[in-house]
């Protein structure tokens, strides 16, 4: 039943596992390229494939709103829809209702909230959120929670964590166990250990096929995201997949992955691309910068991305200069490429005993900065 | 020296032929997608290949202003950097600047205008339009011409006419031969028969690699298109190339190559496809219409590519309606895919002598309409 989740390495807290499901397998630590409306913006699946993608993220907020939970499910899914055979994991809808909607009422029973397309009224409850995700035959579901703001004080992030925690209790009663699929819970909290082991606390009361860790990567900055994320996961059981949510630059995976972390999503690789901002062994290259104007050399010497194995630095400057569409892709392609050749790299590392070394490597790499511009 | 043209198969004045160049052959009738700006919207080189396309369009103008022509020269030309193995041909920048340009001045030397982009001034003349084409290391090039407006009078026509065959003396002069590379003459003389005939025989004089048709597509209507395009194909030479530019439909190209045209080039199924118009075996389907909104049906049953193949309509619907890059890139893709098979299906036409029966079949299937949409 459920999902499965079998370890097959560890060093320290970090751990390489193998998760089967309905839809497919894949290997974690692994990170989920967003894919909002059922499009990884600009890319085919086959693309997202060829790229080491294994399983994907989308939003059920985007697409309750158009084409609506009904119509996906008609098509056989989101996977089905939109042709990626894998897995698919679906968040709840709540975080894009508090950071898209208009007019938004949040009560016990769910969030009322106006469309940002068409503004017409829609309630967000557990019950809601649940049954959508069972519409668009996520393979991973998300509870419904509140994203708890930063700051906030400890009064006011304990009344957020405990309505989370009835949402949650609410959520897994109305989800419908199958075998092959799964349902998260969110751990929240803010930034008080205490509140953190509280949630855990209800969560495993609850129990759940997995946890994330919620409330985060929100402007706490990174150690103190680091110090909550080491501190929940000490707390979460072993034999079950840890989902850090929204996070985030590839050397915030590399932590998180030390720290136990199993999964993880971002818009960052792909809205980034198409801004022109591109992540490489170096750290990050800004290809608007007109010192890659006439560079003929790759991107990132060292990565076998299409990208760079078929194009200059300068072609991308000008790609992306010249707003062409072509651009966000081949930029899009290399981040992901990027990303999930460093997911490789930590299962490797994991698996080999390397980790530590792994994670100095890794960070001196990052501060290095970008090759010197070609000679006049 | 220059480039090869070996005709393989003839069936009345159309004619399936080999043209060899430095870049590599391809297979005429030959339809070039347009890549403007040395990239066709939203595709890679790789897609480009997997829809059968053999030899692309560059625009001369746009390069010219951005990047700029001697950067692409440092970068190994148009083909080099934006990694198409195959053969490019260049306009002459003439045309655009026309419509895109502001300040223009049109004399005996050239055109003087101002860039759409930053203001600078520019002058294009015919010796700088073959120099930037030689810096663009365009397979084919283009003489600067005028494109005759419709309607002129036969005095404007043959006014404009007259300047462009002098212009494209110039053209040839400053041309420089080299094995594998050609250049193309332009014939103008708007709708006028007697002129489009002394417009052959000027350039016949001057004696190019190739021949196009200019100044048609441009509001004539459809059978004036015909009947110029027949007239003009029956006064060259049947051992060089002929072009028909900026056309057109698909069944306007399987007309010309009836005609004895051999190349084609039009904006219609890229920029098309961006906007959700398709282009199938039965006519234009367009995908925003809300009857594609639950069909579960792909684009057109007949067709292979990997649209079709690979998604329905109601997805492609989505995608275009939620402005998503994917549907841009999945509808150019399908668009080229389908031109590339009808060029391939003429050709197969004129190697069995069944071009008639083609064209009539053709047709017929053109004016079938969209089949009808799903039962509620």
């Amino acid at each position: 039943m459920s999902i499965g989740f079998k370890i097959e390495s560890s060093d320290g807290a970090a751990r390489v596992a193998k998760v089967t499901t309905h839809h497919g397998n894949y290997m974690t630590p692994a990170f989920m390229p967003v894919g909002t409306a059922a499009t990884v913006k600009g890319m085919t699946p086959e693309a997202l494939s060829r790229c080491g993608v294994q399983v994907l993220l989308a939003n059920t907020y985007h697409l309750m709103l158009r084409p609506g939970a009904g119509r996906v499910a008609r098509l056989g899914g989101v996977g089905k829809m939109m042709s990626w055979p894998g897995p698919v994991l679906t968040d709840s809808g709540g975080y894009q209702v508090m950071s898209l909607a208009k007019l938004r009422n949040l009560s016990e029973e769910g969030v009322d909230f106006q469309s940002h397309i068409d503004g017409d009224r829609y309630m967000l409850s557990p019950e809601k959120s649940v049954s959508l995700q069972h519409d668009l035959n996520s393979t991973i579901t998300m509870v419904l929670d509140e994203c708890t703001p930063f700051p906030a004080s400890e009064n006011e992030a304990a009344t957020s964590m405990r309505l989370s925690m009835r949402w949650a209790k609410r959520c897994k009663q109305k989800y419908s166990t199958r075998p092959g699929y799964g349902i998260f819970g969110i751990v929240q909290g803010g930034m008080y250990p205490d509140l953190r082991a509280e949630s855990v606390e209800s969560l495993l009361e609850v129990n759940f096929d997995g946890y994330a860790i919620g409330g985060l990567a929100v402007g706490e900055g990174a150690q103190l995201m680091r110090d909550i994320t080491a501190h929940t996961v000490s707390l979460l059981p072993t034999h079950k997949p840890r989902y850090l949510m929204g996070v985030g630059r590839p050397v915030d995976l590399v932590e998180a992955a030390a720290a136990g972390c199993d999964m993880f999503d971002c818009v960052l690789p792909t809205r980034s691309g198409r801004n022109g901002q591109c992540f490489t062994s170096r750290g990050v290259v800004n290809i608007r910068n007109s010192r890659h104007k006439d560079d003929p050399r790759s991107l990132d010497e060292t990565c076998s991305c299409p990208t760079c194995l078929g194009y200059s630095r300068a072609y991308l400057h000008h790609l992306i200069q010249a707003k062409e569409m072509l651009g966000g892709v081949l930029l899009t392609w290399h981040n992901l490429f990027h990303y999930q050749t460093v997911m490789a790299d930590i299962r490797s590392a994991i698996g080999s005993g390397q980790m530590q070394k792994f994670r100095e490597d890794f960070a001196r790499c990052q501060l290095q900065g970008d090759i010197d511009p070609p000679e006049d």
